[in-house]
């Protein structure tokens, strides 16, 4: 194979309850990236969207994770990726777990898939870490194998696949900046045991939900005691567009990864697009822009096109 | 129905990483309950065992339990409760539980069921309240339902019945006291963030396994890095036995409930009899009496006979 083509999900992480280790592919929106190798021993990156994102392969997520990968395997080739993001930088939706998660998956495609689902993860997780700083697997897990996942740990790699339960997502992307970094920074180190075993209680409901495709379990889990009331302050208008979104209909919901982006799941489209629409409306009224998504839960991760 | 009789489960809570939301059944040991209806309006409470628990019924927790079931059901009757404890107070196998929800599930039986499953979990919480000073269901819920259950929230009630993987149960109750009191007071009130993020990783990951049926994701989610740690101080030879239970092709376990018995799961029964014998052999070597268990998981939960 010379020339590949992908389709690569933005993701949510978190899942509301379950930080660091929950996380779920959508279908909208997705990046497309194409792989070609070359003779020479050289990367190329080309972003042929208006990003400005580095294209200095030591600079590029998906550059250090094809350096990677390259030096593991021992190959002296020469990759050419082009990439146009649809999933904005700094959006709370995984972009950079697109990127990187794609770039690994691309080039193990072309080689002949020399590589494993694991080692995938382990590979596109440089990639997070030039992103974030933190080597995290939670948006790069559900990219890689759809659905939604589980990171039990990422030191070792530990994923379960768990399902994707027949629903829609509703989401916004506000344009407002929110940083990992910063939204990492305000966490508190210490919290209260008592606080914990409630989430431990909500990602356990939401766990045994999506697995019984329990649909009303899964929403009345999705509640964070730690990290959304510390997160939320961040994001204008959090609060009213959840409980909005809870009266239209949404099953729950919350922040997306480390936002600003908020999702919401429902068990119908209709549902879905008012809630969009309300979303939208709700930030106009304030004057900031927002870009919003209705999708499917993605259950296929990176498609080969 | 004016006399029945019942089989009530010994039941382990917390699963290691679940602390006060998960619980299991077991087949052995287990209490024998009696109830009639008595034409007096009077609450009888025997003790057939030796324990030398208290009869009055304000005292009692089967007859707490009672009280607030009639009170709440405004009937003017009597009845009389025969107990045969075989699951030792204070041994970290639900003994409490064991009277609280067997009065509650009995009584109803008795009366023709008017009460719902989720409303003999409430009542026999006043059991758990009189026995440990806290409202816990995290032994009731497994008692009643049978098989592993989520407490997911006790206040209100949310029990989310999970199910029961055909696993081997080898249990010890070693002859020293910890009170449930004491080993809650020395838990810390504060965790890390970080610590409590690997809990609730492991959390859904036996979740995830008890519900994927898959016995090696059961056996590494079973790791607690938050309470275990703290109250394994109050176990003698904890850690020995835990290392030599794996050896021994345990799939995991720890302390059951707040201790001070040890429990470990297993995929069959040979390797449950050989931890048992080595369980026993080392409480032996530094002159602790202990008493052993093995037992399929409990499916049922109470029996009537």
């Amino acid at each position: 194979m010379e020339k590949i083509q992908l389709k690569v999900p933005a993701t949510i992480a978190n899942l509301v309850c379950g930080f660091d280790i929950l996380g779920m592919a959508m279908n909208e929106p997705f990046d497309e990236m194409e792989f070609r190798l070359l003779e020479e021993p050289k990367i190329i990156i080309n972003h042929t969207d208006s990003f400005g994102l580095p294209t200095e392969p030591e600079k590029n997520v998906a550059g250090v994770v094809i350096l990677k990968i390259l030096e593991y395997l021992n190959l002296n080739l020469g990759v050419e990726v082009s990439i146009h993001k649809n999933i904005k930088p700094g959006s709370g939706l995984g972009s950079s777990a697109a990127s990187a998660a794609g770039a690994a998956f691309g080039l193990n495609k072309l080689l002949g898939n020399p590589l494993s689902e694991k080692e995938l993860v382990h590979f596109a997780m440089y990639g997070e870490e030039l992103a974030s700083g933190v080597r995290h697997a939670d948006n790069i897990a559900p990219c890689i194998y759809g659905g939604i996942t589980l990171v039990k740990s990422s030191d070792p790699i530990d994923i379960i696949p768990l399902s994707s339960p027949n629903l829609y997502v509703a989401a916004v992307h506000p344009q407002v900046e929110v940083k990992t970094s910063d939204a990492r920074q305000i966490l508190k180190k210490h919290i209260q045991l008592k606080d914990a075993v409630t989430q431990w209680g909500n990602v356990a409901g939401l766990v045994a939900g999506i697995l019984k495709n329990d649909h009303a379990l899964i929403g009345r889990s999705m509640n964070d005691v730690i990290v959304e009331p510390v997160r939320s302050i961040l994001i204008p208008k959090f609060d009213m567009i959840k409980t909005r979104s809870l009266e239209l209909g949404a099953l729950g919901g919350g922040i997306s990864g480390s936002g600003p982006s908020i999702f919401m799941l429902s068990e119908n489209e209709t549902v879905a697009q008012n809630i969009v629409e309300m979303m939208k409306a709700e930030f106009t009224s304030i004057g900031i822009e927002s870009l919003v998504y209705v999708s499917k839960i993605n259950n296929e991760g990176i498609k080969l096109i």
